[in-house]
């Protein structure tokens, strides 16, 4: 099945218009201000002017990362989305000259990199196991197809196929050529856009040459090293720099995910682009067995990936703190393209439960509900002196951050974000999918007919969702509705044009429920996803997690906050019922559904003691749960996830 | 009061003998081994070679840290207990000769050593921040002082008189000297032995000036960096140096334990010894303070103290992680020199409390039952595959290792075992206390009359013992006896000579019994510390135990064992009753008593998903613990002390 390109899909949610608005209103505009250092107190970025001074428009020095033009790269795919379903002539022209600036510092060859233009002009593809000159290019490469398809015009893209056809001459098996891959993927995924757009097969070709020329032995990324006279060179990770970026093994014999989470779902995500692009079986048979490493083994709660700081990346197996995980935001969104990916190679609705685990929780944490601050990691269990301890407390802590030194995040929490309308729909010659449930409407084709879809309701209040189907004719179709794998007694019914509603003829295959039918005008179909609140174990092999359970209801994943509940949360045990009631609060974190619960804390009497014999007296409390998503909204203060219970 | 000296205790106790044997029999050999790099497979030392190249007795090159040569004296130091217990001519000339050799390398001025004699002459007292040179002085010095009162002999004493006269003209307030004191402390503790060993009230000043030197300003470290050349460093811990060393304060205004555990308990227990023997009120005020702050905030249930592994030191208040603190053995050793002295300034039973908690599970904890190999971190959850992933795992992990680069543990464990009778009594003139309950007998001199005391018991076993007391003359004196603060239902009664048991006249004041009577020949107390498993919790400010009990019985903490319970211990929940039972097992790790319970493991069918709504199914297992300190007896496996309790 093909996604609906987010332009064409019609957002009209109670939640998530408000986060597309906070996108265009708020969060483009303030990082487009932080990305000019026009933002004090943050990390300083100069993104845009290093691209300004390698256009020759400004005089001065590169400043950043080596990857700082990224940050740029997302912002535009984050604009591009905006002027895809609302144009506004102001930020048009402000991305349309920074497109021309880019053009101005792209070399006679269609090479584009400020850092290498700049910092290190002789330097280029020297060292792409470090550069990032892939990924950059591939970031860009994503934003201009997406600037593309918004608004109609070329140049960016045109830019961007001269960039990618400098690549194409650098890379590839031919001899003279670099037979090599990106140290940071991401390639992969934009030269699938760029096909799909420009209809080129080179750009396919290339992609999929990235893919499978990793792994090879003797190693690129050591002849790379030699040919720099640095033999022996394995940069930060040492022997483990092969896992690091997924370089160890060849792609299609990868089973386990291992290294850089970024990197990785990223190439994942490439990989099932490719395979569905060409049609490509043993690299989707690839696919699914790391997708089932992942969900099976490495995953937290809440979607968030990459359990290890020291190389922001997988761990092993079940091994899923919740005081000490990276689960990098960029990780989550990953996941959630490779989820999208993996639904189109093979719809099930397991994609896109794992899409909306991410998307809801270990996703939009990292926003903070004024966009103007970002969480690059996502902790569970979060208690503001001992994060304030951690030797990365740069990126992690008890705040979100209005910036950071390395800035990958904010702006790929505004390119999903305005783009999310991307995500909701899905047709095929014969069937038309809904898999995430934000109200929205979009014009389709599907059985050769054209077809408007509307879905109305407000999923995370009540999980009651309508689905208008409007055929242009009488057209025989199967619509496909996932059912999330968290809901129990779920129910649809059809209401007929001008009929009462009915029990729907159907079955849930592979978790989507699947009605062939001839649809007419006016047919609707009811869907009642019952959300009660719920609670979550892990797997007992998840120690992290023994004797604890998450409090959840529908696709959000709850959590204790301080504010709510006093400090010390860890002394807060869940009764054996806890006698959940749900309450929704307009007026709380932008409108969210608290849950109330019976719990315990321990007794006093302790008397400045640290230890004493077991007397197990607990007192009777209250608790309060909100959304995670929603915490660290109201000043900084303790959030637990997992709660001890009884 | 005042210690009876360890050489006038005979040990003659089924647990203890055992492990003096060990002592002489085993690690003493072994380790001179081990120093003389003639034991394959494990860490390199060379300490004893750097002495006799130092010496000029051989030829060859300064290896290993700058403080070497310290373990090479705390060996000489268990050589000197040992030899007081029992005379022993081949390791006595073994002794003989090495410390001839020191002689031989001691400078004409009195400085001694190796580090600073061959590898950086011309530094020596330049960076005493870093050096070690104070802190190896320290413990040659103590060693001297054992090897005199054990064997009566004056050379080494006079060597080391020598040396501290030397430091003793190199520091002081007076013009022309160093105002200085030492980066790594122990001098304080040394110099006040050599004072009560020689009368020399120059050696009790220069303690006391190392201890009020501290925490001024200018301060000493940065002086000494200027002087260096080398202003502004402040060496690996930046704006925390002078916390990691303590001198970021006057002594007698510190009221927090801070920085490197071993340093400060070293230093905690030089101001107890000279709070003691200069009778010096606000340095016995400052250390009652310390005391609190310690044992109330800052120590595992083991007596573990140091949790921070990055400065293998003390961390927030009630921040005591359970798999991954550092719990240095020698920290709790020093926690154990400490306790004793506390308890010379003011008998409490609290101090040897402490003592017993530190000794009987962190400390023992440090020595494999063969005494080859050592831990030097003691952690409370230990995985194998998550120790393994350690940063420190060469000082880190689930087996016990035969050395270790920086091999201070093994070398104390020796001289403190071989030491332990120093622990059982002390006397004051008109009262004798028994401290620790372990079976020996000494000659003392109480109420101004002789006496012998002999406790025989098997205290581990079943917490009775017999207390019998002969003083040559009918004496009136008060018997003190600890009363544990674990024990509920002690119980004492006195068979006075000839006749039957019966009450004891007597109170609890501040953990001891007192009974002050007249003491004849023949006199036996009978006392009773009945010992039932326990549960123990930790104040609800340690998050890392909520919902989790330890195990304890009398002063044994107890663990699970993977070999004895299964894998994934964390996965076994305590039942609410879990209905103890106790066993003695003689062929169990040199003969413990095992203690088995009710407890439930998770229901299985969870078909390889990681979540999932609770269901809270279980199924009852038995479980059985063993004391803590004999774990990793077994081969690598998991271990647990703080288990979930239902």
């Amino acid at each position: 099945m093909n996604p609906v390109f987010a332009g064409a899909v019609k957002v009209d949610d109670i939640f998530w218009s408000r986060y597309i608005e906070l996108v265009r209103c708020t969060i483009v505009p303030y990082q487009w201000e932080v990305m000019n250092d026009r933002v004090p107190g943050v990390a300083k970025s100069h993104a845009i002017a290093n691209i300004r001074i390698a256009a020759g428009r400004e005089k001065g020095e590169f400043y950043g990362k080596r990857f700082q033009d990224s940050d740029v790269a997302k912002w535009l795919e984050a604009v591009a989305f905006c002027l895809a379903t609302r144009r506004d002539p102001a930020l048009e022209a402000t991305a349309d000259d920074l497109i021309e600036t880019l053009g101005e510092a792209q070399w006679p060859d269609g090479y584009l990199n400020t850092y290498f233009t700049l910092a290190k002009k002789g330097e280029r593809w020297t060292n792409e196991r470090e550069s990032h000159e892939l990924y950059i290019a591939g970031h860009l490469i994503e934003a201009a197809v997406a600037y593309f398809r918004a608004t109609g015009k070329r140049r960016f893209l045109e830019i961007m196929m001269r960039n990618a056809d400098h690549i194409d001459a650098v890379f590839g098996p031919e001899e003279g050529k670099l037979h090599g891959y990106p140290g940071h993927q991401v390639i992969e995924m934009a030269l699938a856009k760029l096909y799909e757009a420009t209809g080129e097969p080179r750009y396919l070709t290339l992609a999929t040459y990235f893919l499978d020329e990793r792994g090879k032995r003797p190693h690129f990324f050591e002849l790379e090293a030699a040919a720099r006279g640095e033999p022996g060179d394995l940069g930060p990770f040492g022997a483990k720099m092969f896992e690091y970026n997924q370089s160890h093994l060849p792609v299609r014999g990868q089973k386990k995910a291992v290294g850089h989470a970024v990197r990785a779902v990223y190439m994942y995500s490439g990989m099932a682009d490719v395979a569905a692009l060409a049609d490509d079986e043993s690299l989707a048979e690839a696919c699914a067995a790391l997708w089932d490493d992942v969900v099976r083994h490495q995953m937290a709660v809440t979607g968030g990936i990459g359990q290890l700081e020291w190389w922001e990346g997988f761990s092993r197996d079940y091994d899923l703190p919740n005081d000490t995980p990276y689960n990098e935001t960029c990780a989550s969104i990953g996941l959630m393209f490779w989820a999208a990916r993996m639904n189109r190679l093979a719809p099930r609705g397991e994609y896109y439960d794992v899409a909306e685990q991410a998307l809801y929780n270990g996703i939009l944490s990292g926003l903070a509900l004024d966009g103007k601050s970002y969480f690059y990691t996502n902790l569970l269990d979060v208690v503001p002196e001992e994060v304030a301890a951690r030797l990365d407390a740069e990126y992690s802590g008890a705040a979100r951050r209005g910036w950071f030194p390395c800035a990958c995040c904010p702006p790929n929490l505004a390119r999903l974000i305005a783009s999310i309308g991307g995500y909701v729909y899905s047709t095929s010659e014969s069937a038309l999918a809904v898999q995430l449930f934000i109200a929205s409407s979009a014009n389709v084709t599907v059985g050769g007919v054209g077809a408007r879809i509307t879905l109305s309701g407000d999923y995370l209040r009540d999980g009651r969702m309508s689905i208008a189907v409007e055929p242009e004719r009488p057209a025989r179709f199967t619509l496909m509705v996932r059912i999330p794998g968290w809901c129990k007694g779920a129910s649809a019914r059809l209401a007929a044009r001008g009929s009462a509603p009915a029990p729907l003829p159907g079955e849930v295959v592979d978790g989507y429920l699947r009605v062939e039918r001839e649809w007419r005008p006016g047919d609707r179909v009811e869907l009642d996803l019952p959300m009660p609140p719920r609670r979550i174990r892990a797997n007992p092999l998840v120690r992290a997690d023994a004797g604890k359970v998450a409090i959840a209801r529908g696709p959000l994943v709850y959590c204790l906050e301080g504010v709510d509940n006093g400090p010390l949360l860890s002394d807060i045990t869940l009764a054996r019922d806890p006698k959940f009631t749900t309450a929704y609060e307009p007026a709380l974190l932008g409108g969210v559904t608290s849950i109330r619960g019976e719990a315990t804390r321990s007794a006093g009497g302790w008397d400045g003691a640290l230890y004493r014999e077991a007397d197990f007296a607990a007192v009777p409390v209250g608790i309060k749960a909100i959304p995670y998503y929603a915490w660290a909204n109201r000043g900084e203060n303790e959030m637990k996830v997992w709660v001890n219970q009884g």
